[in-house]
């Protein structure tokens, strides 16, 4: 091992040992807290005889196991079809969302589409027209990314007043996968994109035909066409065999299913780009085409709907993203916003991803208010809900990305409050 | 946006847009090649209407389209509960594997344990014996890291000649999740080493009561006491609800369902780890406690089992992966040895995960012979199969990792082969 090596081994190793330093001194030494009960058999536990019957088999393709009940909640919609759901950020583990609870969002249902029949055009101002098959796509050069994706529509039921009692109502538009997908670039350069085309049209094969029109700067910047998530095909609702994977837009823009990109010279204007998914400001006019979603967190535990069991120690855990890159900080307070203190980053910090933050905290028993508050690598710092609708007003829907505050009660309980 | 934001987020692009403008050097301009069908319908091509029929509803927990058939194959054995099961790594996209298709090894089956029931002990030399529920490790600080696991007996059937015909059969016993649990050195410096605790001794509360040695040193640096796999609880067969994870280290030694730590001052020569998981030698002598897995790679596309459907452009992915540390470097060779290039290896590149590489690769139609060669960061370069055989003979079973060769033939068939 050289020297850089031995340095880079050292790093890791102390990071680890550190951080298990520091929190280890919350709970070591204070045997008289009640983080775990004393119980008389630690001194000569009784353990089950598990020789006597056999576990189940192997199996071709797992499943979680029964006690889990963590799903996916449906917002409540005229429809099943046109309707959303939302991610169970409160069981959250780690950064990856697993596949089976990403949140969805769809305006006409999900398409079941062969992927031996499903077919790509790439046409419009383009030099050489393409229709490309799942199998032609499967065969390009492609890259693997973990990227979030987040409904602009997030949190936006919580502007005048909390409304969801717990994180996965107010939060759980948001999830994160390692998308596999051939960069877009690629298919454009291979195209030939004409003078003047400056924008893509991208439309999906749902029954809502859901369009949107994307800057061709982006495109040809770190847009995925998509056909893998966390390891496997693409999820059905999420758009198999193809979607777009936008790095830090609005989920909207994201396409699934899509099965045409047209190169235009201007913004088409489509239903989900003027009626839907614009922000009705406070003098009265609409930003559109708002397609980064901004530096955002949420402490996850614990969160609205919990109940703290006894006091003492606690780690406070949350997940931080921002559109705009990286994560490069983010603050825990626990006295409502009059102190802020460093929380740790998890590792890996990834451009466009989930972040994962943690803090270690005692709780003394009294009343208090929870709040993260996140910094992007652009300098960019989440607004309190006050800052926002200064800003914004109260019309604006969608990109509601304000401090969410958890009040703690002396029973322990935990609820969603405006702070 | 600072200048230390802006050189970021400039490396970051120009990484992705290298890549494509290499890779696109790779097919575009290239019209005579066949990478995809110059169809009659690519300047006009017909779409089905999609707007006649709703889709599926939302639904609470996802599961995959039922185009995708990827499972887990079964190894042959006299039971289904002694039985290991291989992952499907010719499908696999990312670093992630599918907890669904991670590959098992169980001695004794699969245990259905209540996590409401389930108990750790930690006990033997320490000053404050432990007896844990579930819940109580939950709320104890906790850290996620993306790890792979490897059986110690993957590619177990290739010592002297190939015998298994794909890369699933070859080299499927590794899988890589995003596991999240507690530091073990927490939970040991709250009970309190006494003079003389060099070595834990894990127990599982499986039918097989799989039982295994483990320095007490490693357990003080990054053993984690693990509960999450890929964003939710672990899955059944990785352990349910608790169980080791070990970077780096075979399989076996990650004890699942681990209901018992016992803190001893030597190691317990268990079945486990004295007739069975120990190496012969060609000297007679058994190597034991090879606990590290060493430098590996495995090209997965192409492999065995698959077909080139034409002459033209390939893009030769693979994984690698070492239980010393980072992969360094990747070489893939694409005439049998002969000439080595330099893979692109895929972020991020973690310490002791799957790192993903790939390659591009203009087949001209002649049969060859596909390798893949990884280096660490430690230094350790894989070894061909002649180099392993000399220092291990031919009755090692466990550990090898050998240079993996496929050859594909004149009609685009690949196979399994020892170069």
């Amino acid at each position: 091992m050289g020297v850089r090596e031995r340095e880079r081994v050292g790093r890791h190793r102390r990071g680890f040992l550190r951080y298990g330093a520091a929190l280890g001194a919350a709970f070591v030494g204070s045997h008289a807290d009640p983080l775990y009960a004393q119980r008389p058999e630690n001194s000569s536990p009784t353990l089950a005889d598990s020789t006597k019957k056999l576990g189940a088999p192997v199996g071709p393709y797992g499943e979680r196991a029964r006690f889990e009940t963590a799903v996916r909640r449906q917002a409540k919609t005229p429809t099943n079809e046109s309707s959303w759901t939302f991610t169970p950020l409160e069981d959250s583990r780690g950064i990856i969302t697993p596949s089976a609870l990403h949140f969805e969002r769809h305006h006409g249902g999900i398409p079941i589409l062969d992927p031996a029949k499903h077919k790509l055009m790439i046409h419009g101002l383009v030099e050489r027209p393409l229709v490309l098959t799942v199998g032609e796509i499967h065969r390009l050069p492609a890259v693997s990314r973990i990227y979030f994706i987040e409904c602009s529509g997030n949190t936006l039921t919580e502007w005048e007043k909390p409304t969801e009692s717990g994180v996965q109502g107010t939060h759980g538009l948001t999830s994160c996968s390692e998308w596999t997908g051939v960069p877009l670039s690629l298919l454009l350069i291979e195209a030939g994109v004409q003078n003047g085309g400056t924008w893509i049209v991208a439309e999906g094969a749902d029954a809502a035909v859901m369009t949107r029109s994307i800057p061709l700067e982006k495109a040809m910047d770190d847009i995925l066409l998509a056909y893998g998530q966390n390891g496997e095909a693409l999820r059905p609702e999420q758009g198999y065999p193809l979607r777009l994977v936008i790095p830090g837009w609005e989920g909207s823009a994201q396409v699934k299913w899509v099965r045409r990109l047209k190169v235009v010279d201007k913004p088409y204007m489509t239903r989900e780009e003027t009626s839907k998914y614009t922000d009705l400001m406070p003098d009265g006019t609409a930003r559109r085409f708002t397609f980064v979603m901004e530096a955002k967190s949420v402490i996850t535990t614990p969160s609205g709907d919990q109940r703290l069991p006894s006091v003492g120690f606690y780690e406070i855990r949350g997940l931080a993203w921002s559109g705009r890159g990286a994560v490069r900080r983010v603050e825990v307070s626990t006295d409502g916003g009059r102190n802020w203190s460093d929380a740790r980053l998890e590792e890996p910090v990834l451009r466009h991803a989930h972040t994962r933050f943690c803090h270690p905290w005692r709780w003394d028993g009294r009343e208090t208010i929870l709040q993260s508050r996140c910094t992007d690598e652009s300098g960019y710092v989440q607004p309190t809900r006050e800052e926002l609708v200064k800003q914004r007003g109260l019309h604006s829907y969608y990109h509601n990305n304000a401090i969410q505050s958890w009040k703690v009660s002396a029973s322990g309980s935990v609820r969603n409050v405006h702070a």
